[in-house]
């Protein structure tokens, strides 16, 4: 991989670990975060720190965001709040920005043309993986962007993670794509809540219902939340409930704009809000089923 | 394999293999069938046929049942209108009704008293698997009974599959864990159908976002009705929907006795009813989806 | 009135004054109950007790059933546990079955079959209106059946009610239409559960809506519900939750039967599944309202 | 009522006859519409026209709006693009914003903080009533805001309607309570579409039904929509659909704000966004029913 430099957003539970594979692929990292004591091992292996967002950019060939949702992409790249102006202004002509977070259709569209108009590229680029996978390069990236422009990052992506799936010459087609597969593991987790209820109620004990699935499915990802919520384990959080409710929001949102009803998608949005209610908001997203269990007097 | 006497019931498409394999195993295979020209393979390989069901279970150890839904087996066991009188009746005291029809929580439980007070045993033991299975003696027996009916009956299923799991000591603990186990195929069903719908409405391909999802799941159920649906190849049926529209039922059935709300089972039960009203009665339960696609103007 | 004997089973909270109303107007009553006692106001007014449901139709010329569901009526009518048999087959032949209950549109169907081949009447004819209602002679009758059985019972419908609307010449048009109503209804306590659910979380008082809403719709139900639900008043309960648990089950079993998704009354079946889960049982089925509020936290 | 002067955005089919009615009562009535010539009745009787947002409310005392949606008010008072800059600059301290739209809870408290800042008052006074309504001065409205500021309004308000209702001192509980009328509303669509799907799949005729209804709730909102509905009158739309769709998501936004789940909203929301797929977006928002009937195959 030649030498790029990359500026990098968002050092969460995902994003440290990437950004920490960039810099041991020998890439000239430098990391802006509004917590800069987040960068302490990163700066220890080699990353370099910027005081703001505009800063990290300047020099920039990729400009990678790894940050929690739409909101937080734009006060990041967009806000003209920014100390010394908004960062996609300084980000040069042709350098690409590569976003790995899971945000909206919509937004990605937007994101879209602002880069397109100061002529600079934009590749969305999610990756399906949890936190331990981050750090394995073992995610998988799901890219989409103008063909020459993924090939560019196609080095960087990598370094992240064991396989990249194109899905389309739009950025949006990536993001849509992520949406739709973490849906997918919302409907699970939102099936496992009433099965495992159901068993529970009738006086069975899941786990029992659970090797029988396993045999079923046969899938890592069954028998890994299938453990999860059969053991009633959701402390501590791999994945953040209140992230679950946002991803259903963004399967809403999209199938909202393309006009496609997805009720599986609005019962898992209110299971969450139920979680939310009850104080759940912690708790790994897999909680989903204890409100079911409540909810069916357990 | 000791030689026992075997009554069979119920020819279809799991019935017929699962029979034959019985047969292939030296067992005394006597079948009764309302459609006699149905046992024609059964016959040629050595089964005798019964001309009414009392007349099949007359000599029996054991009796099983492969039949659509409650009333089927209602029908060939209890129902006093059969010619000769209620078939449960000439079944010998020490005899074995071995149940692996898929039958709701209620009427297993009625089950085990009806043979209960005959001095009979009774074992639920429905499958997992598909007439492929059925046929390849893949399938897998969830059993429930009393101890030593179940280790009576184990050499007949592990004639029939490939691997048995005891759910408990009272045969309905084996029904509700099939109910449950086939809930979390519609549930994946009712998933696959919205996730493919955003997708193609969106103008992509469903088949691209399959390939994330195996790569995802790494599960051969996903792998499988993920490609039928994206083919969106609904005949012939290898399950026809009405019988899905029958689980979501039956899962219903037993969240209700156990007072579990299961809306997604519900979701499911309404797509069901609404595939019916277009005429979708006779394709694979997997066109579920085609219902969700033209509720999304697909 | 010319003078009918009437036969009359069912002396619950509705029943009682509905047969009071019956011996005020001179008729000639004789009641049945499984717990005496409740008659004692009855046989005060004059009405006669018998022993058994036979003895109660023997020379009835109408027997008016106003029982709690399905398997009530069978017990009462079509049972042959009864001491001394079938209360069906002491029916005189020419003699009308008058159904107020609330039942299912596929037991009205097999009622009308078996008093049809004994040569007897059956008139569905279910009432609208709460106890007081009834006390008031103020319910509101849906009958239909063959006109001129209709027209014979007509008299006593009057004796019952403020007004009378005949459904068509078949008794289930009858049923199906109280279930339709009732359906209606279960549907206003749900949009208030949820609409007052906001209301509280949002900081505001529910009554200040109801104010609004009763200017909008202008409907008695609406100001008697909304301020039952309001002022979280569920005790005593003049309906009880549990019976709106089975008029929501009517209602998706006839829709089954016609192969119509009725998402909106499996809505409210899982929140009465949750109720009853939750200890509910026994308030009133405006409680349907307080499972909502405790799912958003409240 | 003394001469106030009045900016007035948003001449659509409620919006005009709101204007003409402040015309009528002897105000001085400015007005701003993007196509000029919406306002030649206005300008007939009276009113002045403005060439701009800005120029609009330059000298307004009360700056009334009644535009489609956030994005329509967000546009016309708050964007800079307008040809001399955002229109809310230009409103003089100590004017009043008097907020008629539907809009969401959350705009409403950012218009609140807005207009604070520039010491402008914002009164939300939505109204409930059709266009025939409005024309005859019947419309409701629900006020909130400081007490001050309310009473400057009410003038100007008694104008407009038959009655005003204050919901609090803060302008989003104005909004909120519209939002749950209008979700009050919806539901009475939903339960309506799903009784009369039932009633026709059973072969009867819906219109029976309603006579029942009219019995049972005695409202002239249930008179109206039944009608509506039973006819399947869907055109001309008095109000229509997708605006249907807006006011289900501004409940189900102010419900995520709240953390509370509303099932009914998304069921109306998921008919809904069925319908804009099958091409009923420019019917009537009733035609919410008709979705339902094609999923019973109706």
């Amino acid at each position: 991989m030649e030498n790029v430099k990359i500026a990098f957003f968002g050092l969460g539970n995902m994003g440290e670990p990437m950004a920490l594979n960039l810099v041991d692929a020998g890439q000239e990292v430098r990391v802006y975060n509004r917590t800069p004591s987040k960068a302490a091992r990163l700066v220890e292996k080699g990353a370099r720190i910027a005081r703001s967002p505009k800063e990290a950019v300047r020099d920039a060939d990729i400009a990678i965001t790894m940050l929690a949702n739409d909101e937080a992409v734009r006060d990041i790249l967009l806000a003209p709040a920014q100390p010394d102006g908004a960062a996609i202004d300084a980000l040069p002509r042709g350098a690409i920005h590569m976003g790995t977070s899971t945000i909206s259709v919509a937004f990605s569209k937007e994101l879209e043309q602002e880069h397109s108009r100061r002529g600079q590229g934009y590749v969305a680029s999610p990756v399906l993986g949890r936190p331990e996978a981050a750090a394995a390069k073992k995610l998988w990236v799901m890219a989409a962007g103008p063909g020459d422009q993924v090939e560019r990052c196609r080095p960087v992506m990598e370094a992240l993670g064991r396989g990249i799936s194109v899905m389309g010459t739009q950025p949006w087609q990536a993001n849509v794509t992520k949406i739709a597969a973490n849906f997918m593991l919302l409907a699970l987790l939102e099936a496992f809540g009433e099965a495992f209820a159901l068993f529970r109620k009738s006086g069975m004990d899941p786990h029992a219902l659970l090797e029988i699935l396993n045999g079923l499915f046969n899938s890592p990802v069954y028998a890994n939340y299938g453990r999860m919520i059969a053991d009633r384990q959701f402390q501590p959080a791999g994945f953040r409930l209140k992230l679950g409710l946002k991803d259903a929001g963004l399967a809403l949102a999209a199938a909202q704009d393309a006009a496609v009803p997805m009720p599986l998608a609005s019962l898992v949005r209110d299971h969450y809000l139920s979680a939310i209610a009850r104080g759940l908001e912690d708790a790994d997203w897999s909680a989903l089923a204890e409100v079911i269990a409540q909810n069916a007097g357990l």
